[in-house]
């Protein structure tokens, strides 16, 4: 038996339609180090359909790559609304990319034109000879153009010569809208093509009371990029609640960004761990000046986040930083730590340190080795498998099998999930500990390591080992000016961890390598000890 | 070119799965006049399984239709769940139906078995012999079914003889998951025919922060019926999120509310403005020992709010109402009247006392009598259409295209539209006065009225007049008790709209008579003058 409801696509457009229609007066901040400029939702939309038009005159059509090089910035927004409104896809690339990906990454999805961040001209110019599809450079600001060669056109310039306004087509919801390449597995980057469905949905998601709880009253500061899985969709849902954008282009240290929240006072900031230790660090250092309390909630993910930087903002900041799971091929909102009803106040920390709750709309089991299923029983540890409306199915024209398993994705992290939905991720599949035959969790000796007052990151892989097969070492990074002993370390961690767990092998490194994203690249620290360049101190 | 994403479809299925496996502690309180019973979402979940066991072994297959005839409580969420999940139509049936109508309704979708409250039962008899598809009444609680004659189950006997878990199917998201018809418009009821994509959108934009903002930490008292519009969303919404619910079945006066939100706590609370007029009666009259503090959000729709009626809750009870609209064709929510962040402090009231503004998921247009689409700008006053995923397309077996027009929705209401989307209904198409060519609104006629504090109820209509072709008749009922003058009413009114708007002609009457969903029925008040049964005063 068939409905009798409207057939109506879910279409970024009409996303678009809605923040434009309803919140034209809603306001994208930018942050150019100094001072902001400013413009209402009406003036970006205004703006977003020049952009579609000059794209088309330049023979953009339905289905082609767009790709944008850019930083978080009301231009980037322009980019978001226009390029998927007209059908064409929207692909934002990594600034952070070794050359040679992004070369691939380009080259992959066939980007026909580019939107290019002036300073970030350097960059690109590196490459540009190498991208064989693009036909032109459309260069966001003013900068010396001439590393890119000819191909090369005013952002602004070809705006102004638009008429204003734009004829958008109607998309089917089920086509492409936007792309988006992750590093994380081995061999190529995989494209991740995102539908406009699952946009649509995606952002319906983050704007529940469950998620985020976006309203018109919030203003977004995104410092997550726009080129790493949608700024978590805080673009799209935020235009679609009409919540004010506070974007904080290229200025993404400690300093100003303090900065930037006191002056705009955002309500709702996106970042990985790492920027947020660099926040809590210069506000720390000028508590008496830096007030952070617009913050009324902050996700926090990309890699796991330290209690302690929780409990420390918490506690002397008035921030809450609320721990969130996913990936690009998630789109990325799978999961939210927020705390259940049922926990009792002393509890609360417990359950932000996990890893998140399952949100509605995601569908989430353990699978073992054998691939069978597991039990939610907060013990059995398996890998993680999801699906959903906005979970990836397979990667663009590039087949990875293993990748996927009956409909579901595995996700590639290993982990255990309580009996109300909440998942405490272990380890990353290819970064598991395996001593005796028995898990060593190295997110967990990670984050309780980080909880250690003069310690900065601490990363633990993995390493052979005769007895049982493989046993944990730790690579510790120190804060500046601070030093302690292995013995100190261990101690703190004896009273925390199980014994059997305690690293033997221990290590002090200048810095955590790190993936293109920003995650611990924890092959690289494995492949340095195995060359036995890392001074190791055995206990 | 095609996404990456999976294909996963939107079902009712999907909600209710992922309320049992993330939320099983959360809970549905069911009021009993005295006390309450309590049941966990693992338990209601449990036995919804048994439900559609149960159901197919009595035959019922995909697309079937399944009746309930039930106040809200724990058992008619469980249908809620079992039928659409099962692949079978989930058909509410209106309590306050005339009994050809209910037997028209019964008959037109062709149910097979109707889930009866055994309270109901005298009422459901007055037609059960007329219901020609029915094969079997199942009685949820205790009482007398003889007047039902032999095709009568026990709900308790059939759940309990199954043998638990039920094996759901996969269903296309656009198939049938719930009906329910609407007896607005002219001639026969007409039914719309949800789909499982409908209802999991609606479901989800009932959850945004711009909505409802619905979370865990929600206890849901829909006093709102689940036979009239979904409750509003709040059963499939709150499943979701995990929200209790307390459910008032049959207790829908003033004393019996007031006394279950005392003791249960509600933060959530959905009615149609006579029902707030009633528990504002008893809590005036009890406000040493009243305490309505625990809502922290009452949507209110179905008729026009009265700003006094929003005043009082706030002013002395503290609760704050908000105003949405909606119909049984727009799932229902298409609006709702959260004041604008753009707003001083002062103007809450106003932009409150405003029908809403539109949500996200729903697109707006008011069109001019020649089909014209008129600007947002606050004064131009048309026929609100609408159209989205989860507005109708057309009645089920029923044609009446005038109620669409180039693929959307005519609503029936005429009102104007804000430049940020707000809309301000001032009347229904077929209420509408209209005179000496200029529109007077009966709906802000009738909210200044009920501001009066003699004032219960005010309808105002239009009637036939020599000079001006159609003037304002002022029908009102006084507070028990009260007493007043036309002079003073007119005199009230004076102060505070256009003096061509003031009514001549003024009725007293004991009860504004009204339709099977609590609207005022003003086609009942034109007959009555044109017949002249009423006693009207001219001034």
């Amino acid at each position: 038996m068939l409905s009798t409801m409207q057939d109506f696509p879910l279409t970024i457009s009409a996303i678009f339609r809605h923040g434009r229609n309803v919140f034209g007066g809603s306001e994208v901040v930018t942050f150019e180090g100094e001072s902001c400029r400013r413009a209402s939702f009406a003036q970006v939309a205004e703006r977003a359909d020049r952009l579609a038009s000059a794209l088309a005159r330049l023979g953009i059509r339905e289905g082609d790559r767009v790709g944008t090089f850019a930083w978080n910035n009301q231009e980037h927004l322009e980019a978001y609304m226009a390029v998927p409104s007209m059908g064409a896809v929207l692909h934002t690339l990594n600034l952070r990319l070794f050359p040679e990906q992004l070369t691939y990454i380009a080259n992959h999805a066939e980007d026909r034109v580019i939107l290019l961040d002036a300073t970030l001209i350097p960059l690109l110019a590196r490459v540009a000879a190498e991208l064989k599809t693009v036909e032109q450079f459309v260069i966001i600001g003013d900068g010396d153009t001439s590393p890119l060669g000819s191909n090369v056109l005013s952002y602004e310039e070809l705006l102004a010569a638009e008429p204003g306004g734009y004829d958008y087509p109607e998309v089917d919801e089920r086509s492409a809208a936007a792309m988006c390449y992750t590093s994380g597995t081995t061999g190529n980057p995989k494209g991740v093509v995102y539908s406009h469905r699952s946009t649509y949905l995606h952002s319906m998601a983050a704007t529940s009371g469950t998620t985020f709880g976006l309203t018109e009253r919030d203003r977004i500061l995104p410092i997550v990029p726009m080129f790493h899985a949608n700024a978590w969709g805080l673009p799209y849902a935020g235009w679609m609640t009409g919540s004010d954008f506070v974007m904080p282009n290229r200025f993404l240290q400690g300093e100003p960004l303090c900065k930037l929240i006191m002056a705009e006072r955002p309500t709702v900031s996106g970042a990985v761990p790492t920027v947020w230790n660099d926040i809590l660090a210069y506000a720390d250092k000028n508590k008496d000046s830096v007030d952070l309390t617009s913050l009324r909630l902050v996700p926090c993910g990309g890699s796991a986040v330290p209690r302690s930087l929780m409990e420390a903002f918490q506690e002397r900041h008035g921030v809450r930083i609320v721990q969130a799971w996913g990936m690009t091929e998630t789109s990325p909102i799978a999961a939210v730590a927020m705390t259940p009803k049922s926990a009792p106040p002393e509890e609360d920390f417990e359950w932000r340190a996990k890893t998140g709750r399952v949100v509605a709309g995601v569908e989430l089991r353990i699978t073992a080795d054998d691939g069978s299923v597991l039990p939610w029983d907060g013990e059995a540890v398996g890998e993680i498998e999801v699906r959903g409306p906005w979970i990836t199915a397979s990667y663009y024209k590039d087949d990875d099998p293993q990748k996927f398993h009956d409909g579901w994705l595995r996700t590639g992290d290993v982990g255990c999930v309580e009996s109300n939905g909440f998942i405490q991720i272990t380890d990353r599949a290819k970064d598991v500990i395996k001593s005796g035959g028995e898990w060593i969790s190295s997110v967990e000796l990670e984050g309780t390591l980080m909880g250690h007052p003069a310690v900065k990151e601490a990363a633990v892989v993995g390493v052979p080992d005769e007895r049982w097969d493989e046993r944990p070492l730790a690579c510790v990074v120190l804060k500046e000016g601070e030093d302690t002993s292995v013995e100190d370390l261990k101690g703190f961690l004896a009273d925390r961890v199980a014994k059997w767990w305690l690293p033997e092998r221990w290590t002090f490194i200048e810095e955590v390598p790190k993936t293109s994203v920003g995650k611990f690249d924890k092959k690289v620290l494995r492949a340095r000890y195995a060359d036995g360049e890392l001074e190791v101190k055995e206990t």
